[in-house]
């Protein structure tokens, strides 16, 4: 009996031309499994298509749930943002994917798991680190790098390459940016992008929405509930996290909002620029911030910010599966038993603006915020409190003063 | 001969009513200074109603470029935002004053400083770890916590105190916001802005600029030029760094830029919430963040980033005379040796778009970055780094899986 | 019906004195209540004593276990230890103990909490601290700080008290250091130790043990074993935590181990010396610490530490019951899952040395650490790691080399 | 003409084994390359021996000074230790001698550099980013990672592949444990080593001193001098730092100081275990950390040691010639400017025991520290501070019993 491979395959042209490849070099039953996080493509007749093409198998997987709920929530409570921009929509999706492959190579008694992801990409180590972290045992196939076997440099050979093995499928040869898209956001790489001396040309690049300049004249005002840090209604409305994502994704595109270009740098060493646009997540993390400036106090919004930069660098790293990563979670949590209430934002054209934040949980108190005295604030007490914040600093004032009058 | 204090002194009717209560009570020969950080107030005039208010003395300081190359730059060059929004307008000011008061103290020889900050808020602070770290020596006097000293508790009552001292000047009793200005930004605080859940009446509220609604249709283009982190040309006009932010306030206060609202954590405890615009600040950090995304390694970004938020904190907390912030400077200062190059940026309704990076310095590699292979990048080489990358989290997962098999 | 008080009382002339004071100046009913973390004392007739000073009431509370499992533990798991030398002694019994005197001051109906602390001490902030986040709603009452209505200055001033009020108890008046006691650790203060250039006088000072000259000339072994981070056994028997510390101070003390001589910083501003004996703690730390080293993955090893740094600052300025100690404490339960296994140590006049560590879940493997090959690890796989790791290193370097060249 | 390689030769087996290997294999010209870091070998007749095993050229360079004065002291100062225990000692020796090589290539007008580095280290990271920084367009020849053109497996291999070449020197073909050398420490792996579980055979392992257990009976004082902190005198004899670690080193070996038995966290992603002699090191970080306590206020201190941790990182990874290590450098030398004084140190047996320290830049105020009151501290304060401190802990409870009586 031949040892079977999963195959993370997407129905596109370069994994589609990986299932022959795999069947020609290590005579391997291929096993595909297509894992829906939300990226909107059309899964209808994938089945026949990979049969087609020389699979055995198909398992077509919805994670979209487990991906809002287990992957993204972490981040968003977590405050996650990977050098100040960006919002680690393909960084939560590959472990989510990676864990799905390895449960359907368990299933199949696989011995192996195919990627398609390139040699230069944060993807190949998101997903290998992933599976090496649950499945140590299976072994890794990264046709891209095996450049000796895998001699394909374009489109065009790629297509050439399936015709010669019988698979006949309208592929289209022309070049465009390189993107992902899950639930979370679409990335644009490539093309004018390579350069950032260049200024993007927004009108072909968008899929989600559009530029603030083409967004409409009007703003729209949202609401959104949280409880303990997890969304649970827009405007009144209770949904499940996937559909709020859902449902900003619609309202933060239309108005131009969570458009990002950036310089960033990959993992394996070298600096890549892409666009993002993550509409919803843009406006579910600024929502959510918002809330917690009611609700954090000031020492643990400060460790919380640190470990969240900490937190988005680990996940861009593709290290999900580590005890790192559960335990800053664990921290997190801890943080967002209070954060609960309600945020009002207006959405116009790129802009999101704060229009109203309540929590029943809220440190802020009017009456010591305001001028006048309270019963909770003594105004004498300050200067307690200054003459002994600043002791060390005149300590060090009054010994500077004598040592300069030695001299 | 009477002791001496030097009165940090606006024009405005608090301080002036500072100015008999000082004689009243203290006997002291009041010595008035008016430090202008581009607070964009009227001057003329000033020094006779300080005379006729009892002082003997009015010195105005002009410290505009003192503030923004030692003050401001130092923040910018660190990337410093307190609490992930407030770019420390007031902050920054507020050592510079006191720097500049402690310099007319010494050169009048007096033994006090006095200052007409709340008792509540970060202000009283900042100015006295200033004055203690550079004078330590001096007395402070801080009126509106002496309230037992004190006693006016309205701006009614100051205009009838300053009347009975034969001050006759037309003050306005009229509440309004309460503010604080200088030429990077202006605060907002009172009012409805006292309750977090109210939207900000913006028409009312904005100074320096209109609301992304009000700003025009048409985006505007900026190019900023960097030497060494320092911007040096607007559009290809060589400037001083505050002939730069005046630019940049025009042109961000135009388009709706750099509106603040936030709930900040006070250092004395409490929560406050206020409204800022920095037009031109928010342009230029963005601008200076777009230039070392090119130009910063990832390890040194990193870093950077968590000591510019203790920069942050440090200037927050008004202990900007310390050795602490010294060293953060110093570290700082060795990454900009690179942060040399050309931003430019659309500014359009409340955006900040970027239209184009360029250093000579940029670590960024088209090559690199690019699909295609290189010769500085071999894929083989991928396998290996991710083989040790992973390294640890494998030898778990193996671990594990022995453990497991014992059961 | 009067008002309560509840006065941390310890039978010494301090506390003592304090209740006749409580009940001439405020005209309190005064309950006593004596709290026990180990610090050894006698605490027969201890009733007596406190009625006979007019308490009405007397509450001895045995919380050594409490204080072990619940304060110390958290502290040892985190690994927290305060300006490189301290081991919290001190800062982890106030929160312990200020609990029970809540509880205490809640079953009795009482107003207010008295507390013998000194004014320039941590002790107040932790004590305080404590009551204000347990029970905002009770007066904290600190003689020490109220120097208008308390003004005994010394001892001898309060031995004139205690028989100006009929209470005549055979109180020593002499002098000597200032202590703090308890099942973890006992600290030192005052006489010689106030001048940092003088070198202790061990003889007179130590009290729970030995310097190391005057230990014993034969080493001993222990072996400790943990379960999740916690010691279960010592020496193969199992007892629990307080009897563990119990037997390693008898130990440590007898061999000289855990003498820390330190300038400190307080949080109220000030540098302060102490000598430190913590002999059972600072074997059980070093143990817990050697087999983190075998367990711990380096990623998470690097984040704990700096985050037990940061609880030890928490846990120092008295901020025990605070969202932030509760977050971190989260962080470092997850990552003592598997911190289980065997530690041996030779203790050896003031030395603690390593004699094997043991784990089932260790990470350490004896052929991947060899120099020679396994299959675990291809030396060919270095080459690439190197490559990328050093990427942007090289990518610098030859940007540099053409920008020189071009001068 | 050939080209040439610098080989780092150091008279041992391996690296002569490898002048032949590169002939042969290459066809290089080899120049080799004896860096003495004080590894305290014999340098007499290496010349012979390179050129007789087939080299052209031998340098020998002293770099002791530069190591000690340029890498040595910028980790001293930064304090930074690696994972609590490691002194850094062949870390900061790697740079220092890639720097050498890098030289010497460039003025040999060499293409390529060689070293002797296993493929399971850090030393081959550390030597080869080194390279890569400051000469990114050299050749890098590891030969131990080439087990396609290295075929040699053991130290007899590696004598018959000399014999074969006409190389007949009297090796030792014994083994012993891997050992790193220079003049801050001596680094011991292999034999018994390998196993965590088995305590060190110290009295064959041990080269610069004893064990504590055999250490003389009597302590020995040392005052060490400071300046901007570095160390200019031992016992009040001016020297330069190299002579100094020498000093301290033959006091701290003959007193048993400075032995450490660590599992460390390998960069290339395994745990190793090892046995550090750093006598003199120990000493002297132990005194700089002495006289900091002093000298720096709390926040310097605290962030300090955080940076150092930081630094500890870097250069244990090898990334000395990077904008990063010279950014934190750049902090720590600002932090060292007062920390000048003496310290007085005892040690015995292993313990490095405090004996006093001064300096006039100490923060430490007696009068402020001791329990009377002086001109400088008001006891009412610390209420002040104490209420403002604790303010929001407060409020937060107060918020709480307000929900908690609702329900």
């Amino acid at each position: 009996m031949k040892e079977k491979v999963v195959l993370a395959y997407s129905g596109g042209l370069d994994t589609t031309a990986i299932i022959p490849w795999l069947k020609e070099n290590f005579d391997y039953e291929v096993i595909c499994c297509c894992i829906d996080c939300g990226q909107g493509e059309e899964l209808d007749g994938l089945e026949e298509r990979a049969k087609l093409s020389g699979a055995s198998k198909l398992y077509i997987e919805n994670v979209i749930d487990d991906f809002c709920d287990n992957y993204v929530m972490p981040c968003v409570k977590a405050g996650s943002v990977y050098e100040n921009k960006y919002l680690l929509g393909t960084a939560m999706a590959r472990p989510t994917i990676a864990a799905k492959l390895v449960e359907v190579a368990r299933k199949e008694g696989a011995t192996a798991i195919c990627h398609g992801a390139t040699g230069k990409g944060n993807d190949q180590i998101r997903f290998e680190l992933g599976i090496k972290a649950l499945a140590p045992d299976l072994k890794i196939i990264a046709p891209w790098r095996m450049t000796d076997v895998w001699t394909m440099e374009s489109r065009e050979d790629e297509i050439a390459y399936c015709k010669e093995h019988g698979i006949d499928l309208p592929f289209d040869a022309s070049h465009s940016y390189s993107r992902d898209r899950n639930l979370w956001h679409i990335s644009h790489e490539g093309l004018e992008l390579e350069d950032p001396a260049v200024e993007p040309n927004y009108d072909d690049l968008l899929v989600l929405g559009v530029s603030p300049e083409k967004a409409p004249d009007e703003g729209e005002y949202i609401t959104l509930s949280f409880e303990a840090g997890v969304p649970t209604a827009i405007n009144g409305v209770k949904k499940k996290v996937s559909e709020i994502i859902t449902d900003l994704n619609a309202i933060g595109g239309k108005h131009g909002v969570g458009i990002i270009d950036i310089v960033e740098n990959r993992v394996v060493g070298m600096k890549s620029r892409g666009v993002y646009e993550t509409p919803g997540g843009t406006i579910l993390m600024e929502a959510h911030d918002q809330l917690e400036e009611l609700v954090l106090d000031r020492d643990t919004y400060a460790v919380k910010k640190d470990l969240g930069n900490k937190f988005a660098q680990v996940v861009y790293e593709g290290k999900w599966f580590t005890p790192l990563r559960e335990a800053i979670q664990a921290f997190v949590d801890v943080t967002q038993k209070y954060v609960t209430g309600e945020v009002k934002l207006k959405v116009y054209k790129g802009n999101i603006i704060k229009a109203g934040t309540t929590s029943d949980y809220s440190l802020y108190s009017e009456s010591l915020a305001s001028f006048t005295t309270g019963e909770l604030y003594d105004h004498h007490d300050a200067e307690g409190f200054i003459n002994l914040f600043g002791l060390s600093l005149k300590v060090r004032a009054l010994k500077k003063q004598e040592l300069d009058s030695k001299k």
